[in-house]
């Protein structure tokens, strides 16, 4: 993994270090409690994956479906965004995902036609994934498609249907019930940071991707090389904050990035974004993240490039030589472009925006994923998820939960009557 | 189109007034442009699709291409962001559309896959958009898929070519040279204040929309009925943004509206977001537009609802009762849900979140859409594109250009040597 920094001249390294040692005691913390695989502390999804049941549970699944043509998630938030992210970039076409996230009847109606397409229930898998067991868009989602699947396929749907969340809840009572698989996540670790549990392993595997080098990947994020570096994002993150940047912009300029940044997005938003800190004290700092690729340099550059407002951007991307085509001089449209192949312009504008950047001096990290994908999304997200709660212990709040997110969801409660 | 707001305190019914009575002057002006049919100020877009050549072009290429299965629109920004829009809500299923904007030689090569499945090229057409004629992205996608797409039907491939820009570039040149259908747009108009000339309408009319209903809603914003609503919201952006709020979400409640979003974010952002006022002066207030859809509730919406930062929202959806499921008791992962339908329960989410956000005193705007979709999405865009006008009169800054990004495109040539 390459990564430069390009800082705001208040960042020095003597404030980055001053962060740093004020972390010392969370990351000895964090040490001795993976040494333990102390499975009691919401930091536990750093090192979970090391569990020989979860590695048994992916290959026997994985076996088992292992012909299928198109996997539905059913699920939301930390239920999707990592499934999402990973098979945006590994896709190969092999497996087709669908995704229901949201309660929407129209995208509902067009994935039932879809679906109702192929012959057989096996040729599908379903996995309906709510941590809390009860989640309404989720459950509303599920019951529906379950409903509409068996009609037209019959009994044999249950068999396709994999649910995973937390043990002892209404869901997993219903999988047993109806005898379909059930996956137990571990209830300590939160949705967002349940990439590496069942939530994203076991669609991931039925995908028909490498879940091995993605665990590879994810574990490495904790040696030494790569702890240290994320200490030092994360004292950047915090100084930004604390030099009152508004917005946090992750910049996929490979636009098969975008769902990676909707996933930091949330673990970021959730994570940090605290009404107060753990001694009820009111928060004053906040990054507002948002998501570009190279089609908003045609939309938000602008006003990026205008630097009337403060934002500290995150370039993340890859490259990618299995696909690439030349530009000729005899098609008389591409005469100025000198016969140079597609992957040579992308280089030539990431330059050309890394340059501008500086000219202009707007702050940014960039992130160049340099390993075999599966390997460096692996390490990538463990990374992330250890800079968040970093990020977190700096600011002195708690990553963990999401307090001010249950209002809207009483009031919908209350509309409803249920 | 109903539309209701919640305020900020401090955005009064007097502050308002006065911002309105600053845009007396410029309102006078555009209503005796619009009366004259004055071509010769970038205003002009909102009256254009009044022009008759337009609508014979487009009933003319309608009529030839009313056969095709599949349309690709390569073009960026204002070139591909209206037709997306539009197209996202009001997608049957009738033709399919691909849009080539960034240079990604993965997604080329993904789409000429599917493209070559084709028997005939008279199944397709291809829409090539550039104001300038002279956009890298544009015309690397154009020359690549064109050469290919000949290798594989044909020179018969170039009557299925419709070129849409600026009159006298080169692409009109090429155009004409191998005999392709040209459209021109007028110069005077900006790609961003562009959807209802060809670059929207050619394609939309070959998707098979409504494009007299959407013209029809569209020009109707100019009536003294909306132009009022207009300049009381370009009254409110302005005070948002003079009262430093930081952080513009454009809540996209239906999620076919998201693409609205992002034409919407395009058009703020590039207008808006200026270094200078027109007198030079540094411009100093600035939101940055994001876009949310229901899935956000589990991602961002934590940030939001904590109140750490201030953000402006802008709700926007429609009802849609073409398709609804019901959920039944009778499956128990259902049984909390009482029969509801899923309308009933998106129904529910939005009053859960609209009593939250007034719960919270978080500002917001809120827009139904609540006539023909087609109709109303003219509506809505010719009201936003006006929106934007008014408000860059407010804050004095220049509306119609974008000069901060030329910096990334001069170091893109350096670095190509192009």
């Amino acid at each position: 993994m390459n990564i430069s920094y390009f800082d705001d001249s208040r960042i020095t390294e003597k404030t980055i270090k001053s962060k740093i040692t004020k972390l010392g005691q969370y990351r000895q913390e964090i040490r001795e409690n993976m040494e333990e695989n102390n499975s009691d502390v919401p930091e536990y999804s750093l090192y979970y994956p090391k569990d020989f049941t979860l590695h048994s549970n992916i290959t026997e699944l994985a076996k088992t479906y292992k012909n299928i043509k198109h996997l539905v998630v059913i699920g939301i938030g930390g239920s999707n965004l990592g499934t999402e992210a990973i098979h945006q970039v590994l896709d190969e076409g092999k497996v087709k995902l669908s995704v229901l996230d949201t309660v929407s009847a129209y995208n509902l109606a067009v994935l039932l036609d879809e679906l109702k397409k192929y012959k057989k229930a096996t040729q599908l898998t379903i996995c309906i994934i709510s941590k809390s067991g009860s989640t309404t868009e989720t459950l509303s989602n599920a019951s529906v498609l379950i409903e509409e699947l068996k009609h037209h396929f019959g009994e044999e749907i249950n068999q396709q249907l994999i649910f995973i969340g937390d043990p002892k809840t209404e869901v997993e009572k219903y999988a047993k019930k109806i005898s379909a698989h059930y996956v137990a996540m571990p209830k300590i670790i939160g949705g967002r940071y349940s990439v590496a549990t069942a939530v994203g392993l076991i669609p991931l595997a039925l995908l028909g991707h490498d879940t091995d080098e993605f665990i590879s990947g994810y574990l490495d994020a904790s040696k030494d090389e790569y702890e240290t570096i994320t200490a030092e994002n994360s004292a950047r993150l915090a100084l930004y904050l604390q030099n009152k940047y508004h917005h946090y912009n992750f910049f996929a300029f490979e636009p098969r990035l975008e769902k990676l940044g909707e996933w930091y997005r949330q673990l970021f938003a959730e994570s940090l974004g605290k009404e107060t800190t753990k001694n009820g004290k009111p928060v004053k700092d906040a990054m507002l993240p948002t998501i570009s690729t190279p089609v908003e340099l045609h939309s938000v550059g602008q006003l990026y490039f205008s630097k009337i407002t403060t934002v500290y951007t995150d370039f993340v991307t890859f490259d990618d030589e299995k696909f690439d085509f030349k530009t000729t001089k005899s098609n008389k449209l591409a005469s100025g472009l000198k016969n140079l192949s597609l992957q040579e312009i992308v280089t030539g504008l990431y330059g050309g925006v890394i340059g501008a950047y500086q000219e202009r001096e707007l702050p940014y990290r960039a992130t160049i994923l340099d390993e075999s994908l599966p390997y460096s999304l692996g390490l990538f997200m463990g990374m992330r998820l250890r800079e968040i709660m970093y990020t977190a212990n700096l600011m002195d709040v708690n990553a963990f939960d999401q307090p001010n997110v249950e209002l809207y969801k009483i009031k919908t409660k209350e509309i409803l009557k249920i």
